[in-house]
């Protein structure tokens, strides 16, 4: 048994094959890489059985994962978030089967971390010693933490409204940390000038081809949590949508293996309605989105006017027979409250869109009542102390409590 | 196979015994009461194999844990939380064997979840409808959460200088947070007026027996994660200490039922040196602590002047041959800034605290070189903002990134 079974990478637009033991960005046509594996070789010598007894993270399945080398794998002991389920807000939607796949118990407080985890380790295999990204704030933080695990040097560019505490990981890890007057395509347009003046490795969504690997392992856990049964409806908060197109591939590569039926379940992109350029696109039926102008969200992990791999995200909705719903912020941060005090879930903003959507899709009757429906929580609320207001009475000492 | 084989609850100073199937809360001498189970019972009947295949969270030792009846488990995916070799950081203190247990990634951000899970859980089974706690912060948010979702209400009173992200916990959840002009003790004195005259059940440290319960699965975890070996220490960031006295009765019970060979890890209890009762006692060699006056550091989960299980805490160190610890604010923050840049994990201030505390061990020799340390980190950093001081300059769109 190998490692890996890692073989090529491919271009999911000219289709043009790349090896996968030298450096990659984007492929010469300006699109992002995929990366194959040996999937027919790896089906003869691999089944769920082998799962037992390894270790309690993403890398228990290293066999559909990049990394060839063991000594090469940088982990802060990510993946295997818990699935949970959510039977009171399930009741008050009327969804029998509503689950929560908690990303904000992981290294990092957020879902990113699964990104960083694969693509520093595979930097760390290519030998690479300093890379460059912009970033909403959480993938910074996790590429500055585990690139500094790995002793990679880390420049950082974050717009000035991106979340404060993500700031401070960046800086604690001791990464080359910037802000920017501006969003995160002002902070992308920064780093690709760096990465062109200093020959940074650019460590972009989607502009190397690794952090999706380690996005795809959330869809590897869930229908693992599941017995291997593929639920019917995934709901994703959907930004750049590495995480969302992630899932798809790795579906993809579970039927191929024979792990799961041939299904895929209906992925729902979620986006915030001031910034909802794949919601747009997917009612205009298009296969691509345009720029999104004066974008604004309290959902600053969404906020992405156009995504590199807005085809692939659009890709996954059609193929799946899935959808893509937009949440204002009102309704998205009622919803966080209700998950709270309903669950005892402190969810981020991103992660309560995904909860509001099931309500709307629910009540609009896409979603059926007996269905098996999964929302995607992508981080810890923690991370967002702002989105709650907090009114609390400040009491002297020997003070009494009178029953409210 | 029963699912607990919890039998009755003791007093560890009189000896008094009390059942486990009605509301119990501090003995009538009272001391706090500590959880028995039927472990020649046990021992017949269940080994290390059996938690093949089981629930990757402290639910796995259910045996161990006092909920009888599987339907009362509240849980949001609690424990089993990474256990991480720190190279690079051990090497830089002379430690081959240094390790991190960290507890920042697990539900609500700190090691308070599984006291939470726990006595919450049992709460539930015990059909308590409203609790009171007094909390520094962490606390009050995981029993706040848990609360929640078990159905049960929740008065939580904190000082205003705890962490401010734990009001939004506490806050977002609905449960009636208050806050004081002063320390836990003065929190403290306000619930416990209010438990007597409202007649809530008191959730305060070690006035209700199974907190400790969930605290002790951290022992559990750190010996099956070492494949049921015992390490040489375990460096505790303690205040109220629950957590000490957890892992050192989860060893001593492991060690009754043959899973661990016959002997304790020396525990230390690490204090910041603004907060030291323990240290103090321990330094004079006494049984118990004085209150500390004035008590103040940036580690505020430690801050704890008094703790009720301030004798459990000493005789677990004292058994173990163990020690105790002060660390200076400046020493722990600065330690806090190694950890993120050799290993990219962002501890919290408690946290950090024990790392420096395995430093100063390893140098005056207390600490073998090829020991096999662990420290345990209760919290992650991102509860902490305040922690790190971030200077970062402002770049407007299209400015280029000069080489720092």
């Amino acid at each position: 048994m190998k490692f890996s079974y890692i073989s090529h990478l491919h271009c999911p637009k000219c289709r043009e094959k790349y090896e996968f033991n030298i450096i990659q960005q984007l492929c010469a046509c300006g699109s992002p890489l995929l990366v194959d594996y040996d999937l027919q070789e790896l089906k003869k010598r691999w089944g769920p059985a082998a799962l037992a007894g390894r270790s309690n993270d993403l890398w228990r399945y290293h066999e559909l994962l990049p990394v060839t080398d063991p000594d090469n794998i940088v982990t802060l002991g990510e993946g295997m978030t818990p699935l949970l389920r959510m039977d009171r807000l399930g009741a008050a939607m009327g969804i029998g089967q509503l689950w929560m796949k908690d990303e904000g118990v992981i290294p990092t407080g957020s879902f990113k971390a699964r990104g960083a985890a694969v693509g520093v380790s595979k930097a760390k295999e290519l030998a690479i010693q300093e890379l460059a990204m912009p970033t909403n704030g959480n993938a910074g933080a996790a590429w500055s933490l585990y690139a500094a695990r790995a002793g990679i040097r880390a420049t950082i560019v974050m717009p000035v409204g991106a979340p404060e505490i993500t700031r401070n990981e960046c800086a604690i890890s001791g990464a080359n940390l910037y802000l920017v007057n501006g969003l995160i395509s002002d902070a992308g347009q920064i780093v690709g000038q760096a990465v062109k003046e200093h020959g940074l490795f650019d460590a972009s969504t989607l502009k190397e081809p690794y952090r999706i690997e380690g996005k795809k392992t959330m869809g590897l856990e869930i229908v693992e949590q599941l017995q291997w049964k593929v639920p019917d409806v995934i709901l994703y908060p959907t930004g750049g949508g590495v995480g969302l197109i992630g899932i798809y591939k790795a579906l993809k590569e579970l039927i191929e293996l024979g792990w799961i039926e041939d299904k895929l379940p209906r992925l729902v992109a979620v986006q915030a309605a001031g910034c909802a350029p794949i919601v747009k696109a997917w009612e205009e039926g298009k296969s691509v989105s345009e720029f999104w102008e004066n974008s604004a969200t309290a959902a600053f992990g969404i906020n992405v006017p156009k995504a590199l791999g807005d085809f692939l995200v659009l890709e996954a909705v059609y193929e799946s027979g899935g959808c893509a719903v937009a949440i204002d912020d009102d309704t998205l941060l009622k919803e966080l409250g209700t998950i709270a005090s309903l669950e005892g879930a402190f969810v981020c903003p991103e992660g309560a869109a995904t909860f509001a959507a099931a309500r709307q899709l629910r009540e609009g009757g896409w979603i059926k009542e007996g269905e098996t429906v999964i929302a995607l929580n992508t981080g810890s609320g923690i991370k967002y102390p702002e989105t709650v207001n907090v009114q609390v009475p400040v009491l002297e000492p020997g003070a009494r409590l009178t029953r409210r």
